[in-house]
């Protein structure tokens, strides 16, 4: 009776009370609640929204759901970053090595790739030999002596949050900000870290294709972590193009890597001294974001990232040999010029379309249960304000299905728009959200 | 991937097409689209509502789901009452015969007493021996030789109804115009009558309490008959006071026989004529409403009404003697009278009070598995508008469970308001909805 009246509360426009939230997220995860109950209370969520209070109560209760982690034997601060995906986005890959080399840990829980994004932890496994399946008690050995784990969600990390995302898949009622919010901060916040950053995406390759729409998932995703009392701030970056210039998972290892060399596109190195300095700034380690930010970049260029990420790739069972010398990863079986249709001046590169590219290629996963693989994917030889003839080379495609190469191709064709003006420069960085705005 | 698209559609504020409402809810009733999902849909239609088209596509799919009656081997016209329920409402009873013995047939399907709203079947079943489990083959026979059959909902008579009438009760989606509305329609249009009439309470005994949103209901309830083919006519009836004195099973049955004897309190014998006038102008054996209520009349004064529903319990296998002297169905162990407690004039009888004391006495159910007792119930002794001194008596209760009297005492209280001015007598008819209006 108390889940139907619950229900009718919420269907009704009313404020839930924090007890009625545990209550029925606690039943839901012991089974007592039904998928059917459930099911009417996220459409009703998505319908009628939910207030800060209450989604900090949903958080909580969702986060409770499961093991929550302790790093205070570390004796150091403990950020991470999460991202709500983009295309080319290997960023935690180098970050979480540099923030670590400054004196934060970084217990980072990924994800893996859907649809048209990619997944770190995809890409981690395209080092031959790393496992992303590592429990809580060999996560905190590692970080204990890393300052540092990449790991997959296990099954004691917040189970309220991966039955309801089933169920919301299934019932029309993913697109919903609190509910978005509230999954994400629920496996952020049992992480049990300091402080957090969030990479908000905005822009054709993102979910959120608006500024605003971006903006309020910001909002209510700092205000989520704030009331858990972690230090959480948001930045909104531009995702219309694709990150850096690889596309696909051992590809973005390589990419990776350069940056933790102090190589490395510019849009990867700038997005990763910007979060890394966010998280420096709010554990205390630097006095500011931008004193984090030239942290971060001399972690990148003095070896000390790079050495971070060598002896966390060993931890985690990987081959270091291909860490040393990135060539290795490659190895798709042939590769395939893209060339410009027309000459001009490229004015756009679709990030979605260059997504789907690479997930054609076998990069990602249609559905959850597809394979990866991990050779295969592209590489952007041309990008946005670059002049083009007819017939240059515009994106490298890393091919193991030659059957693939039309559909691909096509996309790549679609992705790019080639004009005749010049382009004006766009900053990376679209705004900021912090606790203290609101 | 057709179900969340319609339920993503629904949700987003989208008119469904009739083929996506006639997937959805055939794979329901076959079980390959889960309770999850139908509860989704189910909060977003509560949420978003539905356009009239998608009402009469919903209802027909729900009606579709199982048979649908067909009496065309009559060669006499056929129809059908319902009401959305009230207490001390019996009018089927007197209504079905009457209608029967003035020349059209009446197949009438009804439901059980649930909270405290009384049940047409557990009426009938007060009488000893009268079976209202008829298969549909055995209704023919019975509607051939009698006019009429009095019987149960069988299994397969609109599936997927009661598949949903039981999830929404569990998922907060019950008050919902679009969905009670089609709840009913579907199970009456499966009945296969050419005419319907709806009698829509109004007021404080009843499920709708304003008459802003019984009108809403009626509006469509008659659209969705209309669109079926059915000739359908709603009448807003008040249910603030209990209708007629006696309110319990056997107890409503006699009141019931005595209105077929002619007799009768006046708002029952009136709101049969008025019903039963409708069904006859509707099907074309009368001219008119007005003139169908003569005939009601006189059918209730000349016998045939009587001998149709004397005949009736002897088809359905109940003692015929308990018709001709209805005093043997009166078997309650004691009574009790409950007194005013100061001298006035009866202002008003809250109809929910009067109801919810039957139910304590055993007359209703609070769970659709509770017992009912056929014999207790409550005969009211002084009506609104009527002077009272104080000690005179109100209600008599007839008991079989003394333990329950001080609370269905208490209850009666609660129900009387004695007051010192004359109150003004108001019409049982509050207004009609008809096809022709909208």
């Amino acid at each position: 009776m108390q889940t139907i009246r619950t229900i009718q509360a919420k269907r009704n426009g009313e404020a839930l009370e924090p007890d009625a939230i545990r209550e029925v997220l606690a039943g839901y995860t012991a089974g007592t609640v039904p998928d059917y109950q459930m099911s009417a209370l996220l459409m009703a969520i998505y319908l009628q929204g939910m207030t800060p209070a209450e989604l900090a109560a949903w958080a909580d209760a969702m986060l409770h759901s499961g093991e929550v982690l302790d790093w205070s034997h570390l004796g150091i601060p403990t950020a991470d970053k999460h991202s709500t995906g983009g295309v080319g986005d290997k960023i935690s890959l180098p970050l979480a090595p540099a923030v670590a080399a400054c004196g934060v840990a970084v217990p980072m829980i990924s994800g893996r790739a859907l649809g048209h994004t990619g997944g770190t932890l995809d890409k981690l496994e395209a080092i031959p030999g790393f496992s992303v399946g590592v429990s809580n008690e060999r996560a905190r050995e590692i970080v204990a002596r890393h300052g540092l784990v990449l790991m997959g969600q296990t099954v004691q990390i917040a189970p309220a949050d991966k039955k309801i995302y089933a169920l919301r898949d299934a019932t029309g009622t993913v697109e919903s900000i609190p509910l978005i919010a509230s999954s994400i901060m629920s496996k952020k916040l049992a992480e049990g870290v300091d402080a957090l950053v969030l990479d908000v995406k905005v822009g054709s390759g993102a979910f959120m294709k608006t500024e605003a729409r971006a903006r309020e998932l910001a909002e209510t995703l700092v205000g989520i972590g704030q009331a858990a009392g972690c230090s959480t701030v948001a930045l909104l970056t531009r995702m219309d193009r694709p990150l850096g210039r690889l596309v696909g998972n051992a590809l973005e290892v390589v990419e990776s890597i350069a940056t933790l060399r102090g190589e490395g596109p510019d849009d990867i190195r700038e997005l990763v001294c910007l979060l890394g300095g966010e998280m420096l700034a709010l554990t205390g380690v630097s006095t500011s974001a931008v004193e984090g930010h030239q942290r971060i970049a001399r972690a990148l260029d003095d070896g000390s990232a790079f050495a971070k990420f060598r002896s966390l790739v060993e931890a985690q069972g990987g081959e270091v040999a291909c860490v040393d010398d990135p060539t290795l990863l490659l190895g798709a079986a042939s590769r395939h010029i893209v060339r410009a249709k027309r000459s001009g001046v490229v004015c756009a590169i679709n990030a979605e379309d260059v997504g789907r590219a690479s997930m054609r290629l076998g990069a990602g996963r249609a559905t959850a249960e597809d394979p990866i693989d991990p050779a295969v994917g592209l590489e952007v030889l041309r990008t946005v304000g670059d002049a083009v003839a007819e017939g240059d080379p515009l994106v490298e495609l890393h091919v193991n299905r030659a059957d693939r190469v039309a559909e691909a191709e096509a996309l790549i064709h679609a992705a790019y728009t080639v004009g005749d003006s010049p382009v004006a420069p766009m900053d990376l960085l679209v705004g900021r959200v912090s606790g203290e705005d609101s």
